[in-house]
């Protein structure tokens, strides 16, 4: 029971909640265990350019331990360099649980191989080695000073974590659906999820590149798409619909600092990046070839209503409960 | 993060697993740390009249710790024995969470207190405490011979475990309403859930002493519902039809050693303690006042089909992975 994979699910849960949100850096989850094997701290990366989830789960272990001042720290570089100063070997023959080989370069961040050497862990246990050739070498360099280092556990399940990064490396575009049901399925009638899954969306909402929407939903819910929940920059916006009847004084329209397509087809996701569907039955079918990753919020009642209605065969990779909601990752299968 | 309310839930996700199969005693769940809160093993209380969780948790967590000779012991009065004369004070200094009071009283198994307090654990941390008069007083117990017992931890969450077991104590039925759907909340069209999950239902139509099923279920699918992919003694059958023309002819009302009634009414479910209503939307709506908990497979796949129709407010009580399916508990709000 208390193997290395049980760790490593705690990891994965934790990094899954930040999927999308690290974009276009890889979710990762980190977890530490001292030299006893009592968890200290489980925690993930959140968004590029801040921390790494390495970085992360040992500032959380150190304010554990006692040190309160590295609240205050807030850069990635200064919380690397204040640990370096003050980390009184405390992290001496503790292990550390990463879904992915800790980074070997200085990129936003210093490199988490170094922190993790100088910082005398004993042991790293590994998920997915890093497909970015310009950051792995961690578990060489960690391997190559006397670390132990153990690699692939639960390596398919945290390989899963990271197609949207891959997509990134690949110059090819990342897209998930997003849809919002009641546990049979109903997706009309008013909000669905609740207030903290809806926040979530707007914070997803302002990572994206583009979003796509279907052309009945902008004519009879007359959303406004932006991230107003959280504040933050508005996606460009492509109304997918055969016809371009919209009534274009509806605030989506009037939302500054973003662009907003009417199109017949899915031509112009080719250039984006990141690129989220928001919809029903309908554009999941106009889509399912190139989705990659369905997130699903389900809330926890049952409504009349209409139903989704389509046959989609998915796995599911992940799901986590958001208060009341349920939130789960598939891809199809 | 690894606060006391963490372990608990590895306790409550452990518990859940077997709500149903061991009624008439409550689904519990137990968990050991050792003197420096590495965890050792998270067990449950499987099936009455064997081991209860901390018997359990304690004998996985000496096979854990290499006593493989527990592994030939399998009655929960040679255990509990086995453990008293073979623990060599490893468990002193341990800490043990359970989402209930361990028992004070000699039932089908020794007492639990007895056993937490001859092996010299030095915390106790619990969720809810007994109310079974007959069986309470074990924190009592270890509190008076100087134990540290910390109560009430996820105690809400714990009490929801308790439902059937309060009900069989006032001597009332206990009702759950077990549906099998689709991502979409289709019902219709084959087989919905996995093997492993309709194996779980077999074993839960064991316990059970009533099944209740609609007559058009029986009309149009039918089931034989028996016990085959598990084996054991099938329930009585309420057929719940306005109409009494069945085929009865079908496996149905072939099988040996249980009473099959067709009735217009619920009224004979007061005669039984243990109930699951098998069913769709119709059922739920002519039951949702006397169902305690819902039950609910859903499979990982979009397919066409019917739908649940129906409004019902649920607040979810916890879930888990069976292979592909998620299995959700449910109460009405």
């Amino acid at each position: 029971m208390v193997a290395n994979s049980f760790y490593m699910d705690l990891c994965l849960k934790e990094a899954w909640k930040y999927q999308g949100l690290t974009y276009p850096n890889p979710a990762v989850g980190a977890l530490i265990l001292n030299n006893n094997k009592k968890i200290i701290a489980i925690e993930a990366h959140h968004q590029a350019g801040e921390a790494h989830a390495e970085l992360n789960v040992i500032s959380k272990a150190l304010e554990i331990l006692g040190d309160k001042k590295i609240l205050n720290i807030h850069s990635a570089s200064k919380k690397h360099q204040y640990i370096l100063e003050n980390h009184n070997n405390q992290f001496k023959d503790y292990t550390i649980y990463v879904t992915l080989e800790p980074c070997n370069h200085t990129g936003s961040t210093p490199p988490c191989s170094i922190l993790i050497k100088t910082l005398g862990f004993k042991k790293v246990v590994i998920g997915s080695m890093d497909p970015n050739k310009e950051a792995s070498g961690g578990a060489k360099l960690l391997e190559s000073c006397g670390m132990e280092v153990l690699k692939g556990v639960l390596q398919k399940e945290c390989n899963q974590l990271l197609e949207p990064f891959k997509k990134w490396q690949k110059n090819e575009p990342y897209i998930f659906f997003k849809l919002a049901i009641t546990k049979n399925g109903v997706y009309t009638g008013g909000t669905i999820s609740s207030l903290n899954s809806r926040t979530l969306v707007h914070k997803l909402r302002e990572k994206i590149d583009l979003l796509v929407i279907g052309g009945n939903t902008v004519r009879i819910d007359k959303p406004t798409l932006d991230c107003r929940l959280c504040g933050g920059r508005p996606p460009d916006i492509l109304i997918y619909s055969k016809r371009d009847d919209f009534d274009t004084q509806i605030p989506l329209f009037k939302v500054k600092g973003r662009k907003v397509f009417i199109e017949k087809n899915l031509d112009i996701i080719k250039k984006y990046r990141f690129i989220m569907i928001e919809g029903a039955d309908v554009l999941m079918k106009e889509t399912s070839d190139i989705v990659d990753h369905y997130m699903i919020f389900t809330a926890p009642n049952f409504k009349l209503g209409k139903t989704i209605q389509l046959d989609l065969k998915l796995k599911n990779l992940n799901q986590y409960q958001n208060e009341s909601d349920t939130i789960e990752w598939f891809k199809k299968i």
